[in-house]
Order: structure tokens, then C-alpha cells, then sequence
């Protein structure tokens, strides 16, 4: 095993071996294996936004199976879904690459203004599906988000007690935040570190504007002068505030036009010391081939292979 | 077993053998046994609108033991009901069909813009009952339906560990919805989808009409071209959207003023890819000998041995 | 054991034979023993209205022991309470006549439109007071309506695993109705079907008048001609929505003003098929000698000794 | 033990000999053993109204050892408190008075006019403390109170199981009721009644004016000539109301500025069949030694030894 | 072991001997170990306030390790830190300081009137982690203080189950207090009184104003002339009211802009009985060798090796 996931797994000395086996499972699979940098490709866009506005541009991407493959090819480090999508695939390709489950869910067949969840597996179901770990949303900012951080964190003992590793989306959203707040600096990094704080062994936020949304919180920043000026700054003032480092963050892009744009952002991720990037829509919404290169890209940028 | 049930199981590779079992038994019973297609009789309408609108026009009907003998006579695959009419007949007709038990029930006595329901029902009921599944509905749409979808997927964890299929009508409704919302294309897609992640091995929708509901999905079939113009291409794009035609998806009438039309309704199914139907009120709203001259007519066509 | 009792049991073919066992219990107990018909004996009217309203008529009614009396006395098939009136007799009245906890209550020290309950006694209860089954009440038309049957089902599941016997009270009232609406024939039906689906064994319902309510059912009813002119035509289509006669159908009184007003109500529940009367305020509320009068002439109408 | 005390036993046929031996230590200890009258002595004045307002004229009183030698010292029947309360001194007091342990408690840091309660204590603390039973609070008129008599009913089961007493204190408050009407005697004997259906040993209710507040209820009243003039023959209707006299019910006092006007009303309960009082405030607000010769004035009404 | 924890140790009557084990774990610890005075350092800020706010004006504070070797080095009697936290130092700090897990927190993304709380750890992970206790935060005055009070008391009975010692944060806020109230005389004193009787062994309350909130109680203060004038004065009414001193009470600082205010406050405490102080952000968001001085002049206010 590389140094660096040596390293890495001594960050979580409250875990069992079991959880350090799938954590260490998660890093030392795929092109990025051993780096401690990763690629995972989630796929829960039809459950939360519908199968024909996911699916349409790439048909292919209907059938279950299609998202394991391009995870396998890729050398994705994961592929997470819901239980329908795993279930649908789980036996063909057990072994062949790190699965997570999540746990929760949302539609938008009604739209609210403070988002809540439905729990739509259980850690019984991640490990009778081989998964190493249960993925599950939370949304600070929604007036629900402490039943959400209840939950989770029930979950998380659950799956801690029974090896798995504890992804976290935190995606700030609701009643408390203005559009812009959702992916204010400091907002994001508020919501990087609540999840840590829960117990998350790897955290996935969207990447930041430099936005400051609280009031309380601007006049610190402002003060004290932390650098947010550059993507790069605010990556690594999201990770300086999931326990210094010590919690693996990864994110997902923001508004991004072009290929060349979307690797930007990775340099960006890179160079501020975040672990990697989580690419949905990205992956599966162009063809294969194509979906090959542009992983293979980020992952060189990663991986130092490619500037 | 027929190599196209054969071919059907494949598809459920993290079910264990005796859910496959009920499945298989499910496709392997009546006059379609083996095609895998399926005609499944629903009787929940005396809980769902009352008895006396359900069944003054067939008073037979009110007999709880009709509808085995109905299902039986018919060659259904499946009869599914409530608790209490379950109750009251399957000792009476045991091992002479597969039963599916509905767990889930909504009455008329209280209108409500947002459907909640009734647990009515459990899954060691349909054990002791000998039942081949539990049956549940979800309304996406509703602002209960983040309830609904947890509750379903609890109890179908429990049923898959007890060996039972789980069957799920996902009816659209409430106030995320217009009222032509509740039958368009891209959201009986969208409500196929969620249940198929969810967990559902059988799903049943209504017949979807071309109708777009949503904005964001409209601007995507447009872009794309989905072909939604006739039934038929409708029926193929939610058969589609559940997981690419690897999940059982049923259909029950839309608006039909004539049998000839039901059965060109049927015959979109069919050639959409569709794998059946569910007809309740028009196979027991009809005396009996209609009914079975109907239902031999859907059958027949579902089988080609009509056009 | 009579025939017609006999017959009854065939009807539950689901339950265990414990439950069959106190189901013959009751159909086997006091004057209409072994007819198929019952006359039961309720009193919780000092929780539903209050000691003094309830009581204040004939004193002796008080003391819970009365009622235990009262019921052996008069030759009821049983007597049901909440838990504080049959703990208070159990011991002494222990073996001599069936009884049946009410599991749920409702006060009328705060009146709500739309009636919810409290759980006040548990099947455990029910088991180690010696009764022969459970009662429940359910309000369809109530908000709450689904949260009663939810927990009705659970208790009932419960009830009918530990051999006892479930029986319903199904009350219309809230919101979804009109005040004529609450007796409606349609909705009288439709609440008697909804207490069958959910498992009752034997089903308590008021009187219905002909009002026709729900204006689905209405057009039904005119369109197929269901007879509703008189009391017993109307008792009948009652007992035909509960599993066309399948199920035991009792009811109580409409309004009455006198002796013979009643009388007649129960030659109209005989001869429409009914099954017996829960009398409750008509037997506690005069002397007992009276009472003993009263309820002999309505067990002789049922028995047939007396037109 | 004295004949009156096993008479009282008697009532309660369907306890077990746990609950039974419980029951007999209440009314077997301090200076009124034997005689079937208990003077009660209850601390939560500091949960309900704050420590200040409770103890600040008496500060001995803030120590919480300070009231079991009260209790003990005036030779009271038993000491009912909450959990802290509790825990401070039942090992050094142990086995030197029965214990009553309060599992519900409601503070006025904010005022609402539906009152609620938490949950305080368990059965288990009130095992694992020596107590002889526990206590409960009921609040019959506010929108909260099917939740109470629900979770009472749960409590009390697993008491009696456990071999313990049930206490209940029901003071109708909330929405449903006039301020007038919370002390009227239809409610306080509704309230009595309510108690002992939810399977109350014990009952605690203020002492009734004689308002009566319920139309319905009034109408009765005034119909049957319940004699309800005098403060006596208002305990002797609530006593009537809780079984016929068969529970134990005592009363705390209503508004009384004089010692000689609390002493009036002992006699008015005595003399109404009432079985004696619970007596807070009035003890521990006043200097240890006056509060004895207050206490012993009482109990010598009780038994006699005074007129 | 010293007199002083021996005696504290007595008012723990109820009890088991690995709770006091673990009470006593807490006073023999680190600079005042033996003084029966505690200064304990609790880290929640992050979570409650959001990291750039609590960390960024001593960015070494960012790093969970940081914590507990401040505590360390300040000779501090345990560290206080919700889930994340404790995790990411338990096994590298193992047995080398006390450790408090707090189960419920709160987030500022969202602002309410009336806060809640989510649970954010369970007494099962503080035994995992070998902590000493578990914390919890009380609202009285919000409108989920009922639900609060009895989520502490559940915890709280498991957690002296498995010998663990329960420390409640009693913080007045909500929609029944003005913002004055917060932290009045009378509330403060109830705040700690209502943790005391939920079973707390060791309290945190603000430091008290002389503001008396409540009509009610400020009638009684005034009149029995209860001493609020100088800080000392308030500090031993809040002792006094958490059990007469029986209980241990500690504090945090109000607003105090200068260190040398601080240590005012501190010389009150002492003076007036209190225990201790819980000092966060006075302590990490300075520099480490300024927070040594700082906290050792503290500890030797209390020590008495200063005045």
C-alpha cells in the first residue's frame, strides 16, 4: 500500500479495521489508486431529477449496467446509486469495483423550498450488495436538516460498527440561505465541516464562489484576511476547515461551459490540497469514448500525469 | 421454465432464490404462463372509492370469493387485494393462484389535494396468507411522498429477506401537479423510475398521455426528439426509463369508452414493449362470462394469438 | 355447536384456531347463544362523555360491577369496556361472561372537528384480563382517519397471533362530512367495508339513514337501483358491503324516542340480514329490571320467540 | 394489616400481588397506617414553577434531602418527586418512606395554553430508586391530551408488570375549558374518571367548585339532582365518579388563605368519602416546625383523633 | 483521594460505582485535579457557529488534535467535543485527558426563534471512545424544550446504565423569554434547577444578570429579599438552587471584553460556591502560549494559589 493511503487511513483512528479495509478498498482502486486522490462517478440523477432529462442525451445510460462499465473503464474509485441502480448490477460485477450505496433521496415532482429526504436503503442492504461504503445527503440551510443530521448519524454508527466507510453530500440548500449562499465560501465550508463533525469519512460539497452569505461570518473572514480570492484558496480553506485535512473532501463542479473549464476547476482542486472530484452529469451525459477521454484527462491532472 | 422467464429472473441478480421463486411462479401462472407477459386482477376499489360504487353494477362482486374464482377462471396471474378480502378467501383457494397482498390503502371519505395512506397490512400477513408478494402504492407528486417512498422501501427490505416480490403502483398526484401532471409522459416515466429505484420488482403505471409537465424535462425531450407521438412510443420510453426494459412494467387503462378500445390500448402496450396489464373495474364491474370473454381477448393479444 | 355458528367459523378461514375458539365464545354465550345472532353490551360511555352525564340516571351504574352484571343478568353475548371498568371486575366476574377490551378512547373535554383517539389498553391487556377479543374504534371522513386504521391493522395483527378476536366500531365523523352524511347509507356501507379490509372480525355500525352523501356513490346507487327505501333494505346493503354477509355486521341505535322505536329498528336488522345490537345508553341508563325487560323482548325478536 | 386496608385491596382485583404489596406499604406507613386516608406529600413545584418561587421563603427546602425528613418526620403516608429530586436522596433514605417517582413534568419558561409535558423518568428509575410506584400527570382539555393518556397507558402497563403503583394527577387545563371550568365539578369528576379508566390506582384532583361547565353535561346534573352545593357532597360525586369509590382519590386544595380554611376542606373531604390529600406547597413553604403541626392537624381530621 | 471529591462523590447516592468512577475520572484530573473545582475546555464552536468564524483567528485550531493538547497542557479537567472531533483524536489522546462526548447540536445556517437540536452521537459511540460522559444542551424557554428535556432523560438513563457521567449545557432561549431573560437571575437559577432534576451530575449555565425575568418570581425575590446585587451573590443562588450545592454547577463567561474582566468573573464564581468554569473560545481563538497563561491564571484563581 503507497505511504500516502497509510498516511490517509491514520486520519481515522476511531474506525474500525473493518472501515479502514473499505476505505483503503475506495483509494487503491482504479487509475487514481494509491494517490490518495479520487474519481467517483455517483448516478442518482433519475431518482432526483427524472429518467428522460437524465438519460435522453446518451440512451445507453438508461440500463443499469451501462454506469458500472464506464465506472470499470474510466478507473472511477467508486460508483455510488441508489438501491434500484446498484441491485440492478451488483451481482454481474461484484469485485470489479468499489460500490456505495446511498441512503437517501429526493424528487423534484414537488419542488419545496426547504428539501427533506426519503431513506431508500439501509446498511443491511449495502452489505448484502458488497458495498464499502452508504452514501447520504445532507442540506444545511433547510428547516429539516436537523432531522437530516439525526439520521445520518445513526446511519453512520450503524455502518461504522459493521466496516462500511460514510460518504456525505453536503449541499447547502433551504429557507436559511439566498440562491448565492448555497455555494458561498463560507457556507460550504460551514457545511464540509458538519458533516465531519457527523462522523463522514469523505465529504463531497460543491466547489465555492467566494460569496461570503453570514453576516457573523464575513466580518471574521474579512478580519482575519482568509484568502479566498482564488478557486484554489477556497478549495483549501474547505479543507483547512474539515479538520485541517484530516477528513477526505472531494467536490463537484459549478457552473463549467467547457471540457477545458471543468479542468480548470480540477488544477484548482488539485493545487488547494482537495482529494478529488465527484463527476455525474459530466460522465454519463456524453458518449462513452468520449466520457473515456474526459475522465482520463482529469484523472491525469490528478494524478500529475497531465499539468 | 420458458427461456424468456429464464432470461426475465437474470435481470434480479441481488434478489435471493426465493424471491426469484415467486417471481417465476407469478410469470408461470395462467394463460400467459411463460410469456412473460402478465394480467393481473387488483380488487381494492370497495377501500379505494366504496363498495357500493365498485360493486352495485356486479353485486356478485361483492362476495369476496368472486374475484379468486374470477382469476382463476380468467387465467389472471395475480390477484391482488387487501387484507380483509385476502383474508376471506385464501385458505378457501390456496396454492390456486398467486396472491399479492396490498399493504397500502387510501379511502374517499376525506378528500385531500395530497394523498397519505393507510398501512393496512404487513409483510408477515402476506407470509402467513401464502402470498407471492406485497403490493404498495406511492404517490410522487404528493407532499407525503418522501413518507411513502421510506415506508416502502422498509417493508420491502423486510419482504426480499422473506422471499417476496414486491409490487409497486406509483400514481402521480398531488400538488406538485397539474391534473394532466398526473397522467404526462415525463412524469409516469419519472414515477416508473422512482420505484424501480426504489426497489420494486414489478411496477405498475397508468397509461402516460403526450402531455409534458415539466419544464425542465419538456426542454430535453424536445432537444432530443423522445418520440412520444403515439402510445405505443410512450409505453416504450417508460418501459425505458425503468432501468431499460430490465424491470416488470404494467399498465392500467387510461380513459377507454369501449372495449375495442382497451384492447388497441393493449396492443400499445404489447408493441411498446410493455410487459401487461392491470385491470380491475373493467374485469369485475361486467358480469362474469363478459369478463372472461374480455380478459380472453387482452390475453390473447398480450400472447399473439391475436393481433 | 350449532350449525349456524359453524357456518360463521367457515367464514375465517385465516384465523388461527384460537381466534375461531373465542369467536364461538362469543356466538355461544347468553341468551342468543347459538343463533348467530348477538346483543353486546358497551359501556365507555364515561369516557367518551363523562361519569355524571352518563351515570347520573341510575346510580347504581357507578360502580363498574353493575355493568358485568347487568350483562350476565340480561343474557348478553358480551360486554365490552375500556381497561379502568374491566380491571375493576375481572377477578370477581372472571369465566362468566365473554369480554372485549376497548382499546382506544376519545373525551369530550375538548371537542374537535375532526376526532383522533388515545390508545388506553394494549392486546397484552386484553390477553391477562381473560377477554375474548379487542375493540377499536376508526373515524373515516376524520383527518386522522389513516393514522386509526394504521394502528387498528398493528393491533390487529397482534390480536389475532395471540388467538383473540378483533372487533371494530366504525364511527364516520370529520371534515369529509356533512352531519347527515355521518349516517348516509353510502357512507354507513363504505365505513362497515373499510372496518372488514382492515381484518375486523365483527364490525359495529350506527343505523344509516337514506341520505345518499358522496356524489359518486349517489349516481351509482340511482343509476343500479339499490333498494334503500326502507330500514332493513338499508341493513342489508350494509351487511352486503361487508364481504356480502361474510363478516359480522352489528349496529346500534339510531335515534329512538321510545322502547317500541327501538323494537322496531331490530325487527328491521333481522330481516335485513343483520347480525345483532350493541346496546349500550338504552340498557345502563334505566333501572335494572327494566333494562332486564327491555333487553329480553329485542333478544326474543332476534331469537325469534317473540314477531 | 388492618381490615379497611385489605378492603381496599379488594378493589383492585386485576393487579398483581407485586402492584398489591406496593399499594399496602402507601397506605400501611406514617401517622395514617391502617386507616384506608393518605396525606401525600409532592415536591415538583421546582421543575413546574421554578426553584424561587418555590423555595425561596423556606431555603432549607432548596436541599432536596430536606423533604424526605419532612415527609418522614410528619409521618406522611408517602414522598412523590421527580427524578433529581429523587436520586438526591433515596440511598440515604432508603427504605424509610414509600417513594412515588414523577415521570412527566412541565416548567412555565414558556406559558402555552395547551399544556404538554416531557417525559422525565422511567419505570425502570423508579425500580432501580425503591419507589413504590410512579406518578403521571394528565392534562384532560388541552389538544395534547390523547398523546398524555396514551403515554400514560404505556407507563402504567409496564408498572403494573414491574409491581408498581400508578399515581395520576389530572388537572383538566387547555383550550377546551373556561378558566372556571377547570375546577367545575362535571370536569374534576370527568377528570377522576378519565384517570381510572387509564388504569390509575391513585387519583389526584383539585378540589371542584361548583361551576358546572359542559351544557350537556349541566343538563343531566341539573335533571338528576346530583347535590353538588356543598364542598362535601362535591367529593362525595367525584368519588362516585372513579368507580364508585373503588380508587383511592385525594385532593389537593383549592384556594385557602388560612390554615383553618385548608383544615375546613380536609373535613369536607373526610366527611365527602374522600380519601385524603396531597399537600405541597403548604408544608415545605413554611418552617419545619410549623409545617409538622400544620400536617398533624390534618392527619388527626383524617383519622379521627380531631374533629 | 481528597476529602473534597470524597464528599462530592456522597451527593451521588443513586448512583452506580462506574459512574462515580468516571465523576471522580473528572475532578482528579489535570491542575485543579482534587479541588473539587473544574475548568473544562469544550470545542463546539465549529459546529455551531461554522469553522471561519471559530477558527480562523488561530488557524492551528482548525486541526482536532489541537484541542486536546490544550487541554492537555493547560492541565484542563476534560475536553468537551461533539462526534467528529472526539474521533479524530481518541485513539492518539487515549487515557491521556477526560473526555466528553456531546450527543446534540445545533447549526446557524438556518436562524429560528425557537431552537431544536439534532442528535449528533449516541452514549454508545462515548463508550466507544472512551469517554468519561456524554453532554447534551437543554433549551428552556423554546418551544421544544418538552422534547428536548425528554431526549436528554432517555440519554441520560443509558448513559448511567454504562457508568458514564452526564453533563448538561442549560442554555434559557426561545419564543417564552425576552433576549434580557436569557440570562436572568430567576431564569438562570431555573435553567440549572430543571438540568439538576433531569438528572444531571454536572451543569453549565451563562453567568446570571440581576434581571428577573418572570412576574411571578420577581414578586417572591423582592419580597423574601433573595441577595442578586454583585455576581457572587447570583453565582450562589444558581448553586443554591441546583440542590442546595448538592449538585456541581459551572459557568461560562458573559460578556467580559478585557482577560482581567474574565478573571473578575472567575474570583465571583469562586466566591459565590460555584465549581468551575467551561471556557471555549476565550481559550483556542488565541494563540496557544497566550491561552497556557491565560487558563493557568484561571486555575490558580481557583486553586487559590492566586487571589
Amino acid at each position: 500500500m503507497s505511504e500516502r493511503v497509510k498516511e490517509i487511513l491514520t486520519w481515522y483512528g476511531s474506525d474500525n479495521p473493518g472501515t479502514l479495509t473499505n476505505l483503503a478498498r475506495l483509494m487503491n482502486h482504479g487509475a487514481l489508486a494509491g494517490t490518495g486522490r479520487l474519481v467517483i462517478l455517483p448516478v442518482d440523477q433519475g431518482f432526483e431529477h427524472g429518467p428522460g432529462r437524465s438519460f435522453a442525451m446518451n440512451p445507453a445510460a438508461y440500463d443499469p449496467r451501462y454506469h458500472f462499465q464506464l465506472a470499470i473503464e474510466a478507473g472511477c474509485n467508486a460508483y455510488a446509486a441508489p438501491l434500484g441502480f446498484l441491485e440492478a448490477g451488483a451481482r454481474e460485477f461484484a469485485g470489479q469495483l468499489p460500490l456505495i450505496l446511498k441512503l437517501s433521496n429526493h424528487d423534484v415532482l414537488l419542488e419545496e423550498k426547504d428539501p427533506a429526504q426519503a431513506i431508500t436503503g439501509s446498511v443491511q442492504d449495502a452489505v448484502r450488495l458488497g458495498c464499502v461504503g452508504i452514501g447520504f445527503t445532507i442540506y444545511p440551510g433547510s428547516e429539516h436538516r436537523l432531522a437530516m443530521y439525526s439520521q445520518l448519524r445513526a446511519l453512520a454508527e450503524e455502518a461504522k460498527q459493521r466496516g462500511l466507510a460514510v460518504v456525505v453530500w453536503s449541499y447547502p440548500r433551504g429557507s436559511g440561505l439566498s440562491k448565492d449562499g448555497e455555494t458561498a465560501i463560507d457556507v460550504t465550508a460551514y457545511a464540509a465541516h458538519i458533516a465531519a463533525q457527523l462522523g463522514a469519512h469523505l465529504i463531497k460539497v460543491k466547489l465555492p464562489t467566494a460569496h461570503l452569505e453570514q453576516a457573523a461570518a464575513k466580518k471574521v473572514y474579512e478580519k482575519e484576511g482568509v484568502p479566498t480570492g482564488t478557486l484554489a484558496e477556497r478549495v483549501r480553506h474547505v479543507v483547512q476547515s474539515t479538520f485541517d485535512g484530516r477528513r477526505i473532501v472531494i467536490f463537484s463542479g459549478g457552473a463549467a461551459d467547457t471540457d477545458e473549464a471543468v479542468f480548470e476547476q480540477v488544477r484548482a482542486i488539485r493545487d488547494g490540497g482537495g482529494f478529488g472530484s465527484i463527476i455525474g452529469r459530466n460522465s454519463f451525459q456524453r458518449k462513452k469514448p468520449d466520457a473515456l477521454r474526459f475522465l482520463k484527462t482529469i484523472m491525469d491532472i490528478y494524478s500529475g500525469a497531465r499539468k
